[in-house]
């Protein structure tokens, strides 16, 4: 491709207002997500959306606004903010509206055929790069030279309703405290926080490629890996790097070498140094 | 009755001083609730006040304050700020001391005795009005077009103590996730949400009435109503029109057309149709 | 000793600087209780951090900077302030990582070993008075007549761990609402309170001693029952005084004198005043 062609495909992308299609496209799967998620041995969220309409609006207007509500929370800012904006809100509330009841189903329906899928889920992670983006220049506004809190206040903007989930379960009368994204950190909050080093890096000129470059970049490595999980299945591609990374720095070396120092005496070397790695990755698969 | 004492008398109420016999029902109504809410397996609320006065008394500091408290969060404000207050604070204590830990349980039986229930409720309505309508009206000052919330710290300062129950339950050692404001709102809390409407719309000049006039009509409807509760047990009387509504617009109707369209093939549309309608009526009432 | 060198002595105290001794001692004591908090059912801490490095970093820095996270979060304040400090922050990831990754646990060993575990104990009580006092000055500065809240926010900053603990384990993936700070303080808590109450007090002329004197008291008196604490097992020096005033005015009273009413007709008072003083001493000891 001609490369100016090219940036300016990328200027475009810059640019892009997100209300009304992307946003729609966030508003869509959040909504799905809420009414997705029901304990294994319920009827299922048809029902409970015709007993409880509140509960499930309730619920899914904490999962469209997760990012802002958190980040809102953490800085210290009036949490109810983005319900301040009618219009998002009025959006959100019909697009609830028609995945729960619409007649016959027929938005659920249509947004879990495949086609429409992804072609939501792409439009969706454009504007996850949008507000990762817009998360990290605000709050390097506010707190200049904190990078914690940036790259913090970023991921959050682009993965908060995975943060959110634990508490709008409880909304729901669900309560499960034995999983959280802390825990089982999900690909698309580890995708935010690379995205939210990237553009802070970017801010702090360590790089220096043109902007639309490098933000057309995070929407592209955000719609890809989108994609190939939803066709080829491939959940977390940082997985192998991880898995390296801990069993170098977060013990497992150590722990390889005083199995070996304890399995010497007996001159089994061999044997618990195969062991050790393989419960190494055991412990990564469960 | 005479228009011009009418109006006299609603102006009186319009301006009377909360505090301290409003406010006393209201702390004495909150410690009971937080006395009372213990669960079914437990040896009862004494014991645990004897063993426990300091989470006793936090919980029932969270309850008196909960309106105050939730606002306060949710608008970014300081959330101990009622607690600046020590006059509010330190009747709050007394009468916590008092329904806990009176000579021979005295207080606490006489709060239950019915005519002194019904006059401290009587009491504890007129606070709830006024606390509805500084809720809006604070609220209308620092967001002026932000409808929902407004009407959502509307509802918050009034029935409060709902949403705090989940986490005031946490103090005590009791965690029921299973239950919540949002997933069963209470009628209280419901009638907090339509007084907020109210007081907005006479904000928002769609009300032409004199003012003191629709302060008195929502006292005379929480008053009115709590005391049917009390005397007559009618405990929701929203319950009918939500069924309504829920039948109609939150997918009974979608429901009842695909049975009937499932059942068609079958020639069986009226047997389809009859059952439809009733398990409409068994979820809401289960 | 010579009043005027031990003058000198509390001075120097007042003035010593808190970073970094003073801050990793108690980053090294947070870390360790965040190591050792797993379930009684479960394998080990030491499994847990293979798996799980973030949960474990996240959960470990809630608890070293819990003191100020709460307070901040009370007091309507950026809630992630505390992490705007990198050199503390990093202070804490270092310290976080030698606890959990050291090369064959030495560190956790060595932090383990009496003469260690006492140093660094006496270390982090001078932090604690460090941290009470400034949490006092400070609360009194924004809200100068509100006793409570000065007191409230003085016991936070030097015992918020215990408080926080409940939500530092939701992040570990478990919630063990049951107990909590609240429902049985622990005697570091109670400690905080009294040390806000000496300052608050000092703050307010009732005690006109030098100020270093007032400070150095109360460095000693934690380091004091901390180390009595590790060395005697003496857990809760107040638990006496609390019995008392519990027996006296948490209702103990009421219920021997009822207790004695109700025996009386049956000619027992005497039998009945005695198992009602044994089971106040039950309750408490349970």
């Amino acid at each position: 491709m001609d490369p100016q062609t090219f940036l300016d495909i990328a200027t475009k992308v810059t640019k892009l207002k997100m209300y009304p299609y992307f946003d729609i496209a966030h508003y869509t799967l959040m909504c799905v997500a809420a009414r997705d998620d029901v304990p294994a041995n319920s009827s299922g969220g048809t029902v409970f959306s015709r007993k409880h309409p509140l509960s499930c609006w309730v619920s899914s207007m904490l999962l469209c606004f997760a990012g802002s509500l958190i980040a809102n929370f953490l800085l210290g800012e009036p949490i109810l903010t983005p319900f301040k904006d009618h219009k998002a809100l009025l959006t959100a509330s019909v697009v609830w509206y028609l995945v729960f009841y619409s007649p016959f189903d027929i938005v659920y329906k249509m947004v879990k055929f495949l086609p429409c899928k992804l072609a939501i889920a792409g439009l969706k992670e454009v504007q996850r790069a949008h507000k990762v983006y817009h998360g990290v220049v605000y709050t390097a506004k506010i707190y200049p030279n904190s990078v914690l809190i940036i790259l913090f206040i970023g991921t959050i903007k682009g993965a908060g309703s995975g943060l959110m989930k634990t508490f709008e379960r409880l909304v729901r009368g669900l309560w499960i405290p034995g999983t959280n994204e802390v825990l089982q950190p999900s690909f698309v909050t580890k995708a935010c926080f690379l995205a939210s080093l990237v553009f802070l890096m970017e801010k702090m000129n360590y790089i220096t490629a043109p902007h639309a470059l490098v933000y057309f970049g995070v929407v592209i490595f955000f719609v890809y890996f989108k994609l190939s999980a939803l066709l080829l299945g491939i959940h977390d591609p940082f997985a192998p790097f991880e898995n390296l990374f801990c069993a170098v720095f977060m013990g497992g070396m150590w722990d390889a070498m005083r199995r070996a120092v304890a399995a010497e005496p007996k001159k089994e070397e061999k044997d618990a140094d195969i062991p050790a790695a393989k419960s190494r990755e055991d412990k990564k698969n469960d």
